[in-house]
């Protein structure tokens, strides 16, 4: 055990050195303990600011080794480490979670449809394709994934022909079909599960998209019926349980409008995100416990920490990379903050290009529409240099 | 201006490595920053953290102009910068907050009774003394301070014979004596100033000392009349802006019974600080905007962040060095979080010495008795290893 001797604490690392380790690691810092990261580059957000950093790719298994013989466990700020790799880490002795076999759930899209139908959980109507002819069969219009590689909207095609995606069905990659639901809106839900197998599971929220990106995140869900937001809940516990997953998992939802009028809405399974997530950044304020310092103890196999929401409402707004317009970020800061000094903000330390995301802000309140309005103001200036006109 | 040009954002330098510094940094991460640190050792709470650490001691000014060359503007972990230092730096061309004019107050009790007598400030009656004989003549029983270099309660005694401190006496060390006030109970409020001469001033709290350290805080100050509490947050604004502070202020005060029963308690000021402050680490979950954060954005002559409350109810308790016991610090953070899922907790990445403050935890609620309880417990575990005895 490399438990850290000048701390008597042990050593977290992840692998991985974007904004979820960044703020992985100012939570590590509460626990008495510095996140260890590794990360392509010096200048990636959690190495900018993170005491022990070492450089290498993550589908480097020398780098990986070498990495994982300094921490006590291992975990991940994104899902790309190649399932072989990670099982070599543990056949090696070390701790990595999530493991590789649940991961691979969150890594493959045909494999967590499968998995998800086997275990009776709700999901679109789908099916595996590799032809013009079984997409044609499955019906159109309908939404075609890449089983591999997708991440916030990539990867994801709306088809209403099949002319539209006749080079991605010759390109070989495999891919499935889905219904296109009759959505309403989309809804998130994250659960921590530790490996003694205590579970934690975070309030429903809404989760706003646009592009295919996640713009603004409202917790708690608006209106959403009490025994939905429940079975929600339940469902990410079992979902968790069954797969096995250590840390966090992210389940995303979207709400269907209801076959008979009146009745509840249907709640049916998007995605799996197995780490700290964008639709739990709201955490960080908004929540008793952050989804990172969460991930943190679930890796640890410490107890899970009290996951109650901390105001009535809170509004996470990302802030994506926007036109130069002539104003610098630092300045664009002074104005956010005279005009919203309530509103939090969290920025990645990145360089600003348009519709990456940069950072977000949070507005917690007593009232939904005034959270949802401050954010907006407060992401407007961040992203445009400029006030959002009324 | 060394403007980070990974991020577009000032450069904040301090001075010191301890755990307001360790703090600081986490609050620098959020705004898209990352704290420079000058530590005298790699071993220090904050050089365990931060990724921009600097070794060198704050009485070596050429570390200091070192330091200060890689920094838009230089702050301070504690006060015990030469101001001949500070003068030096500032002469260079930098930014140093707070200045010396300002910080000399904070280091030198003579000079700081002097300036609040002279502002007409509630102070308790005070002379300078250099002989056994001034001693005399003030009143026995008195408090004796050494004018410079005490903290934490050392530099202070109760003295009800001049026999105690005919050594001290001896020493040639400049003292002051003070009325020993009918205490009732210690407060404190801290504001943050900016260059701008903003200022953003937080909510009255009671702080419980045990042999001059400090163990509990209790925000708000429980029964405080709101009259005295605007007038105790207006005193600080006042000698904020009086004395030229930029950053943090804190403002220690004693209240003491009222002349008159049934009037209004009458409050006097003990000490000031010029730096984030242990009476403010209830602010990072407890109030809008952190101390550290707070700091960090007056440093930086930014807008001053929201210092309402996030809960009705917060209680900060310093958690001790204690005996071994035979349980480790990780063991005890894991019964602590069992225990009480929902209690904050702060560890500094110290080793452990009786007595030194090594982290604190923080409660949060509706109710001031029950998040006092368990604030306790939490402590108790950390300290001990062991549950408190109900």
């Amino acid at each position: 055990m490399p438990m850290d001797t000048r701390t008597g604490l042990p050593v977290v690392g992840m692998i991985g050195g974007g904004q979820l380790a960044r703020m992985t690691h100012q939570a590590a810092i509460a626990l008495g303990q510095s996140l260890r990261v590794l990360a392509n580059d010096v200048d990636e957000s959690a190495a900018l600011v993170a005491a022990d950093v070492q450089l290498g790719s993550h589908t480097d298994l020398d780098a990986l080794r070498t990495f994982a013989k300094s921490c006590d466990v291992v975990t991940f700020d994104h899902e790309h480490v190649p399932g072989e790799h990670i099982r070599a880490l543990v056949a090696a002795g070390h701790k990595v979670f999530p493991g590789a076999d649940a991961l691979q759930y969150a890594q493959d899209k045909h494999l967590m449809r499968r998995r998800l139908s086997e275990l009776g959980a709700p999901v679109p109507r789908w099916a595996p394709i590799a032809t013009a002819e079984e997409l044609v069969a499955f019906g159109l219009p309908a939404v075609v994934k890449t089983a591999r590689g997708g991440y916030d909207g990539r990867g994801v095609f709306v088809v209403n022909d099949v002319e539209e995606i006749i080079d991605l069905l010759a390109s070989g990659a495999e891919l499935i079909v889905e219904e296109k639901v009759a959505l309403r809106r989309e809804l998130a839900v994250q659960v921590a599960r530790s490996p003694y197998g205590q579970v934690a599971v975070y309030p429903v929220v809404e989760t706003v998209q646009q592009d295919g990106i996640c713009v603004e995140v409202l917790a708690p869900a608006p209106g959403l019926p009490e025994d939905v937001a429940v079975g929600a809940q339940e469902l990410a516990i079992r979902i968790a349980n069954e797969l096995g997953v250590v840390g966090l998992l992210a389940v995303e939802l979207f709400e269907v409008a209801p076959d008979t009028p009146g009745e509840a809405p249907r709640l049916v399974i998007n995605e799996l995100a197995m780490r700290p997530h964008n639709s739990g950044h709201w955490t960080i304020e908004g929540a008793r416990t952050s989804q990172f310092e969460q991930h943190l103890r679930a890796v640890l196999d410490y107890p899970m920490g009290d996951t109650s929401l901390a105001a009535p409402a809170v509004v996470m707004a990302n802030v994506l990379g926007g036109p130069d317009g002539g104003m610098s970020i630092d300045e664009r800061l002074h104005h956010l903050m005279a005009a919203e000094p309530g509103v939090k903000v969290h920025l990645y330390g990145k360089q600003t290009r348009p519709g990456r995301k940069i950072g977000h802000v949070t507005a917690l309140g007593d009232d939904l529409a005034d959270c949802r309005a401050r954010a907006a103001r407060a992401g407007h200036w961040l992203t445009y240099g400029k006030a959002l006109e009324s």
